[in-house]
């Protein structure tokens, strides 16, 4: 088993990635081989200055001489560097060199070259970005957070399938309650795509739970909560904003006065707890479902932990098997649902 | 000067009604008329009951014998109740007899029965409502939080429009600067919506200051946050759950440990001024803009304090005589911008 790992991708390469890379390798012991992709001598300087003891075996590189930098155009950078540490990584992916890729680069492109390199599960019409959200019992995956701006109604019902099928792999729950974004609880209420996407929901195999609001989302009322990638997109990123709005106004008001200092200071491993329920290093990266493979993505800025429990995800999604069970039930439910035009495929 | 109050509108109603109503009335001390509008011997024993002063002249009852309950159909609703508390105060607002509607009640209905009989201000495609939203300096105005499901980018510019004007009359502020909700800072990032909204915008002479993302929302990085109804919504209602999910997650770990105790003990008065930042009732009500007159729209499960403030604000909307800026502004900017097919109004 080998994971690819793109070692120059994102705002802490290489070294971030290096570092997480190493304590996944620890972990995995010897079973799995980490492929650090990107610029070989400098990968090989940084690796020699590692303190701490690894396997040699369990890490190898691979060279790239080019990288794809954060604010380059996708499309246009996925064209002119056929050399970039991401497009080599997915090439090991396509070639069966490699199980998953891992990288926290430029998402527009990490998207579009797993799509372009790998293709999608046979039955998918439009891959999804996959994120946890934490809620007050567990987690609540969000789906699609970014991939597709604007989605069919057909797309949201595969997000509800893909979305079920991993939760029930990954986080072990025989069957996931699916709800879909909505602005009301009634299947009357809602906007063109949400209303038709009701229906499709709801006459599908899914443990669809309906409509579940704004306010719903961190309640744990849905296991998996299906939504177009625009929204999700805007959803993640205010929640994981949160957190810094939280602690910097408990922090004016605690400069202020010794009572509030005191009290901030007792009550220091409980703020710990609360960072740590919404914090995404945790859940180290995203994963993007219905392509031909395994990939996540990780924020740009990923510290080595979010990069080491990123390699560590997608050890477990490869090992899960939850790619061939998206594409037997997609194809299952392609002969059941018409794709009419309405569905029409947009890539 | 009257302001006509939904009296039986609300999860509190109509006792959270008339007590916020006659704090309102002590404040204005006699220079504003509050028409409580609903069953009249039920507010007439209610007000018997109330013991703190004021000005008997200053709150009158309206007589309306039927209510519209929560839960329906808002369409249908208006049609049968002819004489609910709702229609009744809107009907004051649209012979003169008030200048504005405050109602905590079903708010589809109010929303339609505000269109159905004010109608629009000139110039004026959708009406949109504005939520306030606090940041780390503070307010910002999200608009459309819900009057429009799925929108046009003719729409969002308008609402940019007039949620510039709103911010600058009620908040004193020369200049807003209008962000436009979006995935991504780059003119090049959205959905099909926002790549045409944002050209439009751009255009204009609004001070827009281009896209802002989930993260930016409440870190004031715009004043005045332009977005369509069905986005606006599950935003808002996010937003509204955080307070509990940062209370609840604290709580639980405060339950266990002594230490953790003493400290939200000693931090208590920090807390509340988070919990206020982000509070509703602080701010009253969402006014629903474009619409030919003036209506707030409350929570349904409103305090007395939150349909105090809701008056408060209903009153400065009447006094800054912001509609007529609106549609002044809508109307030069019909003649600059044609409407195209693809601009078509659609209510």
């Amino acid at each position: 088993m080998k994971i690819a790992v793109d070692a120059m991708g994102g705002d802490h390469a290489p070294d971030a990635i290096i570092k997480g890379a190493i304590e996944a390798a620890k972990l995995f012991n010897g079973n799995v081989e980490i492929a650090l992709v990107g610029n070989g001598p400098l990968l090989r300087e940084k690796l020699s200055h590692i303190t701490y003891r690894y396997r040699p075996q369990s890490v190898s590189i691979v060279e790239a001489a080019e990288t794809i930098e954060m604010g380059e155009s996708p499309v246009a950078a996925l064209r002119k560097k056929r050399n970039s540490s991401l497009v080599v990584a997915m090439d090991l992916l396509k070639t069966g060199q490699a199980q998953a890729v891992v990288s926290a680069g430029n998402t527009g492109a990490v998207m579009a070259s797993a799509l372009f390199t790998t293709g999608r599960l046979e039955g998918v019409h439009r891959p999804a970005i996959v994120s946890v959200l934490p809620n007050q019992k567990g987690i609540t995956l969000l789906i699609d957070v970014g991939a597709n701006t604007d989605c069919k109604p057909i797309n949201l019902l595969q997000f509800g399938i893909m979305g079920s099928l991993y939760y029930r792999h990954i986080f072990r729950c025989p069957n996931p309650r699916v709800g879909l974004l909505n602005i009301g609880e009634e299947r009357t209420k809602g906007n063109d795509l949400t209303l038709e996407a009701y229906r499709l929901l709801s006459e599908s195999q899914l443990n669809f739970v309906g409509n579940v609001e704004g306010q719903d989302i961190l309640s744990g009322a849905a296991d998996v909560i299906v939504c177009d990638g625009f929204l999700g997109n805007v959803i993640l990123k205010f929640a994981e904003s949160i957190v810094g709005l939280v602690s910097s106004t408990i922090k004016d008001k605690v400069a202020s006065n010794v009572r509030s200092k005191l009290g901030a200071f007792l009550l220091a491993p409980a703020f710990v707890k609360f960072k740590r329920k919404l914090d995404y290093e945790e859940y180290g990266g995203a994963p993007l479902l219905g392509i031909d493979g395994v990939c996540v993505i990780c924020h740009g800025s990923s510290s080595p932990k979010a990069i080491k429990n990123a390699i560590i995800l997608a050890l477990r999604i490869v090992n899960s098997g939850v790619n061939n069970q998206i594409k037997y039930q997609l194809q299952a439910m392609n002969t059941a649902v018409p794709v009419t035009e309405n569905h029409r495929v947009r890539v």
